[in-house]
């Protein structure tokens, strides 16, 4: 009596995970002493780092929304990759309230980078669960290829962190620049394919 | 094999993160030091100012319920002009709690009201991502129509929150009013057409 | 082109915001100074009252899930009813903590008390706009029969909610007990009832 | 008329409440004083405990995900059990956070070891429940004893987590261990069985 799920609450349970870390980084923030522009202006670097830890929890939700839409079913070994992915995923509002109270100094500009890195890891042992439950139920071929397009998509991106806690120590606005560079190239393409695609469905 | 996937994480994940935003916001509160009514009193302008963003946080749940509800496919450009707007109305919580800190002083007041101008920006830019992409698949034009209207709306209440920056200067509570006021033009008229509606339906 | 809405995505919001509600109450409970078992006992207070408001939530989303279910479309009437209803509830982790600081006084138990008869009267506001749609749409009236019946049961609680105000001004813990032996009165005869249905069923 | 809700909106709430449940507990999180390397190790034993109880509400969800599968109807016992469960679950973060600010002394594990095997309890409750629901309609033999198979490894935990009470006043650390080789016990087989059940598929 194989018991698969399908992987509805599986996406629900995710989506909810995700919505939290992304909506409750801010309930961290302090509202700054000073009043007006000047007190304003304290806060600026934080909603940076902010907008710079949204983004990579927005990219992971796109991916992870197109990663389990291939699937028609679960195995337990997808079940426990994705709660390892959402692991470390959680503690981001931690670390980038860290990076925050420690003012972007070298060592916590690095931890953070350490993290964006070990929850790429996380994300590639989910691809690779799923890769693995896709060969066994003989998935498409073309759908495969796609997979492994991602999978090495984002190994790119692991090396860019890897890079980033090396930069961190030179200077923290390189490491941080080298992260938002990695969302940039998220974004961008997944756009440019949108035109391409459109071209050819008209 | 163009990627087109379903609106309906997009909607999970959505109300998702506004429910985290709207429920959030009460986290920031202060019990009051004085017991009894006198200290009750202290935190009235604190709960309406609440009220105000949670019927903000509401007027765009509604409308980003119909917006989607057009959709049968999504892009990547929704997907991410999607995040966009989430992005601003996370700000939420935090603004909302600064100005209460700031006992509604004129600049937190104009900062607040610019962040609602600028949520109902990220909106706007959401319905034209729709826009587009509904002209793309060749949707009805009645339900474009219908779309367009919309986003006209959108445009008077974003011009009076612009109008609510500049009165946060001359009365603090004159920008707030008006702020109200868009909240009971959202309101009103969705109840009116409610009953036109279901007299065409007998 | 009438737009209703199928209520799914109402109750995917509902819930999401109840969830919120029910689960970040424990946020604002502190760690007692005192080690061993002289500081637990102190934070039991804390937890009869949280394990109060938790179960008063907790009936309120079975109450709404029953509601929800017998709507095959809904119109803006019950969007703003419902989250007009949101909003009184989710007060609810503010004031049990501003009862907990106040510990139990007189003043914190009625405004408390006070919040649970708000929530009771927009939850049958809630009613009235949906038994108003069932109306409209001719629903079956058995169907009507019993969501009348909800109505004035409704109306029971809310009466003891309005005694418990009162009471708390004579002993706190009275008022307590009429607000706990509302959260009874609801979960008692619903399973008694489902013993008779089995029977029936059989 | 019975009313017999399906499991959808149960499924849906119960995954909102524990993702938020998984996700608050790093809100309590205290960002060490110490710069550097010295400083974040002083947090080593917090991530580990989180890890601990994170790993613990991952188990309840995969095996929530799994009985609620079974259901197709739920009726009120069910409700209310599942209420109950999720009660208990909801002091998790708070009894998280209160070991960790009493530097895991015996006692605070201890209460933490308690509220595991409470949590425990609440789940077999809601198992019995699911299991006389799926008497009374009859279910499939062959799925009421693998549902029975559940309730046992379920009391095999239990018993475990009631060993780790007592062993907390031995040594924290051993408690500790009990708990954590509990989460292994639960993730390796179910690993284990998927291999077996992937050979019979072939």
């Amino acid at each position: 009596m194989p018991y698969e799920p399908s992987p509805s609450r599986l996406e629900a349970f995710s989506d909810g995970v995700i919505a939290v870390i992304i909506t409750i980084m801010v309930l961290e923030f302090k509202v700054p002493q000073a009043n007006g522009l000047a007190g304003l202006r304290t806060i600026v670097p934080t909603l940076a780092v902010y907008l710079l830890s949204f983004t990579f929890t927005g990219i992971f939700w796109v991916n992870h929304h197109h990663l389990v839409d291939r699937l028609k079913r679960v195995d337990h070994l997808i079940l426990w990759a994705n709660l390892g992915f959402l692991f470390c995923l959680s503690l981001l509002p931690f670390f980038t309230n860290y990076m925050v109270e420690k003012r972007l100094d070298s060592f916590s500009v690095a931890v953070y980078a350490g993290l964006l890195f070990t929850t790429g890891v996380g994300f590639t042992l989910l691809q690779k669960a799923i890769s693995r439950h896709l060969r066994h139920v003989h998935a498409d071929p073309e759908e495969l290829a796609l997979q492994e397009a991602e999978v090495r998509k984002g190994k790119i991106s692991e090396a860019m962190y890897l890079v980033a806690i090396g930069l961190a120590f030179v200077r923290p606005w390189l490491a941080l620049t080298d992260a938002a560079l990695v969302t940039v190239l998220w974004i961008l393409p997944t756009l440019g394919l949108k035109h391409v695609r459109e071209k050819h469905q008209q």
